[in-house]
């Protein structure tokens, strides 16, 4: 089985354990979120690719999701010495080495795809990782600071501000622009099924599907499209996805964000146990629903989420 | 008192330790060698004039001599996980900070005698530390290995080959077209003595001498100019010195290399004590001398040779 799996960080690499363990037969083909890269220090950073790789590859920090396991922070500090930040953002020693790898090839003229493929080399996450786009997309939020209006890298938002202000508008600066990566339109074009895990729908799931032609791909897929709510109970799983829902005009609810996506995209959709009363109001919009165990405690626990959602698909492929 | 002093590595760098003990209230400006500079990882390393700010701004690995105090090896050998060499060069974490630091201001467009100021001036070495240029200028060695004669890096013969193979020759590429940085023959010009450390005669002070201007605004500053040899009872007091002065036919004597810089440039040279036979060698060549220890196994040591230093300096200009 071909399984096409559009991811952002921590949500996203989380489910795609689970995923490998529920599948482990199957080829997964990644789509990875490249709107919140950005560049510190002037290296390339990609932190929703290197979440997925390390989770995967097994180097993560399983406490905070994301960075290295066994991390220190010697380079940060004697940057932060030099008086060079931000300080907000936080690369550990570990890290570093990956962005320095990843500039200087890219600095050697290779695509971040190929960057990418060069780094899971070491990392063996046992899917096939791909970037949105080889081209520079950045996540920009409008924020009202100070009495001004500002637009704002999505990082200094999310980490920063830690998204305490209102998101007045979420753009993904470039999208327009960008090209699929080599292999993204291939890889969806022969699925069996695409997944959405429970990956923020705006900044995460949301930009990928802003890269002209990825979309429309999967909509004329003709497979099962089914995905994960991140919202349980009206809240955000993790993180603030319901500042940048609301920059959208979508309520936080497991509902709403399965609307958001719409049935001419999304084929079903799973809610957690907690949001059982909200099947009906997703069924009402034409997608598929089954409410069931959404929290991601564990491996076990994500593996049987992805079980719930391959079901769910072959229902609706039945 | 101005002092000008020309600068290599670890030599210079602890001679320069001396003279600001020797002479506290001294306007000392240091010229650094940048000919060993190399591109590693994409980032810019500046080994000598690192070694100078470390050393004097108390960040030096003691034992050593060169690279950061209280260093880790966690990206270095991340990178190399990555197989993203060379792994023969030794760079810690807390000193590709200082790297990543002075390749982002360059990218940005800032000369390396602006990089360096901004990075002493969080050292703050009690000198004023100028790179001799800010054009590149790299070191090559001509070699011959597996009966192929090659031209590599500097810093590739000197830290992989631990200089085991005969330097043919040995090129600062891109020297002819150099310019002395803002600031370098300024300096020479209003100095009241100018130095010479005991350092790499051919690979630090040589390739200084080889930009354009350097050498002629030194040997018309009408200033006494003295050395101290870095070459103590026929051998290198550290390092292979005796390899690339073969190269430029020069023999490993105290007394072939005050010969070797010659009485247009050098007025006074300072030899070690096992080393006073050779006094009227020197002498001969039109250069005054003088055998006082020049061992400098601590800062002590370091500050008697900078007070004989300038003592035989006197003794030239009365």
């Amino acid at each position: 089985m071909r399984i096409v799996v559009l991811a952002g960080g921590i949500g996203g690499a989380r489910f795609l354990r689970g995923l490998k363990q529920a599948a482990p037969d199957a080829d997964i083909t990644v789509i990875g979120n490249t709107g919140d890269d950005i560049h510190l220090f002037g290296l390339k950073v990609c932190p929703d690719l290197d979440t997925v790789m390390y989770t995967l590859g097994g180097g993560i920090d399983e406490e905070q999701g994301w960075g290295r396991s066994d991390e220190t922070f010697h380079v940060k500090s004697e940057l932060a010495a030099y008086g060079v930040g931000p300080e907000w953002f936080g690369l550990g020693d570990r890290d570093f080495a990956t962005h320095i790898v990843r500039t200087q090839m890219l600095g050697a003229g290779y695509p971040l795809s190929a960057v990418t493929e060069a780094l899971c080399a070491r990392w063996k996450p046992g899917v096939r990782l791909l970037p949105m786009s080889d081209d520079r997309v950045e996540t920009h939020v409008a924020v009202e600071l100070d009495g001004e209006r500002r637009a704002i890298h999505f990082q200094e938002y999310w980490v920063r501000l830690r998204a305490s202000v209102d998101a007045q508008a979420v753009v993904p600066v470039g999208a327009e622009q960008a090209a699929p990566a080599p292999g993204v339109l291939e890889a969806i074009g022969e699925a069996d099924v695409v997944l959405f895990p429970p990956s923020n729908p705006v900044v995460s799931i949301g930009t990928i599907l802003a890269v002209p032609g990825i979309r429309e791909a999967i909509a004329d897929a003709g497979v099962p499209v089914v995905g994960l709510s991140p919202i349980v109970g009206d809240a955000p799983v993790r993180g603030m996805a319901d500042k940048v829902l609301a920059a959208v005009g979508v309520e936080s609810t497991a509902a709403a964000v399965a609307r958001h996506y719409g049935s001419g995209l999304l084929d079903g959709w799973l809610v957690d146990t907690t949001d059982a009363d909200r099947v009906g109001d997703v069924e009402a919009a034409g997608i598929r629903c089954r409410a069931v165990p959404l929290m991601m405690t564990d491996v076990d626990a994500a593996a049987a989420m992805a079980r719930e959602a391959l079901a769910l698909a072959e229902e609706v492929r039945a």
